[in-house]
C-alpha cells in the first residue's frame, strides 16, 4: 500500500496534532521538506505555527483531512486517547491508508488496543516515542526509538529521518518503542537522581569536596554516565541558585518515572532504585519544582546555597 | 625531607602490607621498578609473592624494618587500624621519614586520627585508594585518587605512577581521597543497581525485548553509564547462568555502599537511591552471592532464567 497523497499538490500531506515544545519545532523541521498541516488546541500555539508557516486549522479533524501521515505529539496516555477517540476525535476523519506516528512516551499498555482499533479502519501506527530537547527537534538530530511493522516503518521512514540523527529499530509491533523507552526513562531517572539528589554531588559538597573538581574527576572513570556529564553542570547550577534555565521539565520525569512503575508493577518486578527516584521526582513536584529544570532535583535533599 | 633509602643498596625499599587479590599484583608490578618486601597473615599469600619474587617476611614489623614507602592493601578499616596499631601493630616499627600509602577504601572516619597518630612518629599518611582490578593492578594501569600534602605526594609519586596510569590529586590532605572514592562508590553502587537488578534488563525482558539490542540501544543515549556498558553483558550472562566469571565480587559492594551509607548519615544526607542498593547488594549476600560477580545482583530481583 502506498501512502495517500494530496490530489492538488501531488504531495503527501504531514499533520502535526500537538504544537507543543516537542510538536512545534518538529513540524516546523517537516515543513522544509513537506506540506505541513498543524493543529493544537490552544490559539496561541496556532498562531505560533502560522508565524512558521505551517498551515493550521480550527479542529483537529479538519487538520487531518487529506493527510498521508499524522504525527501525534501529544503530553498523556489521556490526551492521546482523546485526540484519537474521543468527542472530537480524529480517528474517523483519517485518510484510509494513512500511517499515525506516535511520538509521545505514553507507555505500552494502551498501545495494542489502539493499534488494533486503527488497523480496523486501514490505518497503521508507527510507534516511535523520542529523546532529544526542542532545539534538536528543529535541527533533525533526535533519537528516535521505532515499533512498528516494517512496511508500515517504511512508509513512516521520510518523516522519521528528517526529524532523526538516530533511529533505533528495536521491534516489529507498535508497543516495542515504548517499552524500551520506558526502560531508556528508568535508566536516565535513576542517573539523574543519583547524580543530583544529594546522592553524589551532595555528599562530594558535604565532605567538603570541591563540586567542579569532583565532577570532573568521576566523569572519566567507573562513575561516569551520560546524565552526570549533561546533567552534571546544570545540578551543580541548581544547588547554587534557585533560577537555572529550564531545559527539561522535572515534572516530565514525574510522568516518565510513573510509567516505569506501572510497567513494573505489571511485570511483578520489584524496582526499588527507579521506585526511589520516582518518589524524589514527587517530592520535587510537591515542593513546587514541577516546572524547574529537572536538574533541580538536587534541592530536593540539599538545600540551595544560597537560599 | 627526602624518603629513607636501604643503605645497603642505596635504593628505597618499597614494602607491601597485605598481599592480596590487589596486594600481590601491586607489588608483581612494583618489583620491576623498586626493591619490594611484602607481608600478609595468610602464609599462602606470602608463597605466591615468593614465587613472584618478592621478599616477604615472617612479621609485618620485620617486613617495614628499613622501608621507606610502606604500601598498605588491606580490605576493612578494621584490618588497617589493626596492621598500624593493633598488638602487632607496625607503627612503631615504621622508619621515621617514611611515607605510608593507604590504597584501600575505608571510608573518611577514621583517616584524620591516623594521620595525626603517624604525623607524630614523623611518617606522613598518602590517602590513595584506587580503582581497577588484578590485572589493571599488574599492568600499572589503576585509577588512582589522592589525597595527601603535596611534599608526601612528590615523596609517593615514583610508586603511584608506578601503578597507575591516572592519578586524581583531588585534595591537599589525607581523607580527601577516600573522600572522593566514597561519592564515586556511591555512583558505581546505583549505577549497577539500576543497570542489573531488574530495574533495566530485567524489566527489558519483562517487556518482551531481546536483551542485547536494548543493551546496544541504550548504551549509546541519555541512559548510558560507564558501568551499563561494562557490566551489562555480565549481567546478562549472570541472568542466563548462575556460574558467571567472578571479576569483582559482590561484597565489595556491600563493604562498599556501608561506606557510602555511613558518609551520608554522617552528613545528614538523605541518599534514597543509595540506601536502596545498599539494600540490594546485602540481600544478594543473604541469599549466598556474597562471593559472585556483583553482577548477580541481577539475580536478587529476577531469578536466573536457566534455574
Amino acid at each position: 500500500m502506498s501512502t495517500p497523497i494530496d490530489s492538488e499538490t501531488n504531495q503527501v500531506i504531514v499533520t502535526v496534532l500537538g504544537l507543543g515544545a516537542m510538536g512545534l519545532p518538529m513540524a516546523s523541521r517537516l515543513a522544509r521538506q513537506f506540506t505541513v498541516h498543524g493543529f493544537d488546541i490552544h490559539e496561541n500555539r496556532r498562531l505560533l505555527a502560522d508565524a512558521a508557516g505551517i498551515e493550521t486549522f480550527a479542529s483537529a479533524a479538519a487538520a487531518v483531512s487529506g493527510a498521508g501521515i499524522v504525527l501525534l505529539s501529544v503530553r498523556t496516555g489521556e490526551q492521546l486517547n482523546d485526540v484519537l477517540f474521543g468527542v472530537n476525535g480524529v480517528a474517523e476523519a483519517l485518510t484510509p491508508g494513512s500511517v499515525v506516528i506516535l511520538t509521545s512516551t505514553v507507555g505500552t499498555e494502551a498501545i495494542p488496543a489502539m493499534a488494533e482499533r486503527l488497523a480496523d479502519l486501514n490505518i497503521a501506527l508507527v510507534d516511535a516515542p523520542l529523546s532529544g530537547g526542542p532545539l534538536r527537534a528543529s535541527d533533525g538530530d533526535l533519537l528516535i526509538i521505532v515499533g512498528a511493522d516494517p512496511l508500515a516503518l517504511e512508509r513512516a521512514r521520510p518523516v522519521l529521518e528528517c526529524l532523526a540523527s538516530t533511529l533505533t529499530i528495536i521491534g516489529d509491533k507498535p508497543g516495542d518503542g515504548q517499552a524500551l523507552k520506558t526502560v531508556n526513562q528508568l535508566l536516565c531517572g535513576v542517573h539523574i537522581a543519583a547524580a543530583a539528589a544529594a546522592e553524589a554531588l551532595a555528599l562530594a559538597d558535604a565532605l567538603g569536596l570541591d563540586q567542579v573538581r569532583t565532577l570532573e574527576a568521576l566523569e572519566a572513570g567507573a562513575a561516569g554516565s551520560f546524565m552526570l556529564s549533561n546533567r552534571g553542570p546544570r545540578i551543580l547550577q541548581a544547588h547554587e541558585a534557585a533560577g537555572a534555565q529550564v531545559l527539561s521539565r522535572l515534572d516530565i520525569f514525574v510522568k516518565d518515572m510513573g510509567i516505569v512503575g506501572r510497567a513494573t508493577r505489571a511485570a511483578g518486578l520489584p524496582s526499588p532504585l527507579a521506585a526511589a527516584a520516582e518518589q524524589l521526582y514527587l517530592l520535587g513536584r510537591v515542593q513546587g519544582l514541577g516546572a524547574a529544570d529537572d536538574s533541580a532535583v538536587i534541592r530536593v535533599l540539599s538545600p540551595s546555597k544560597r537560599s
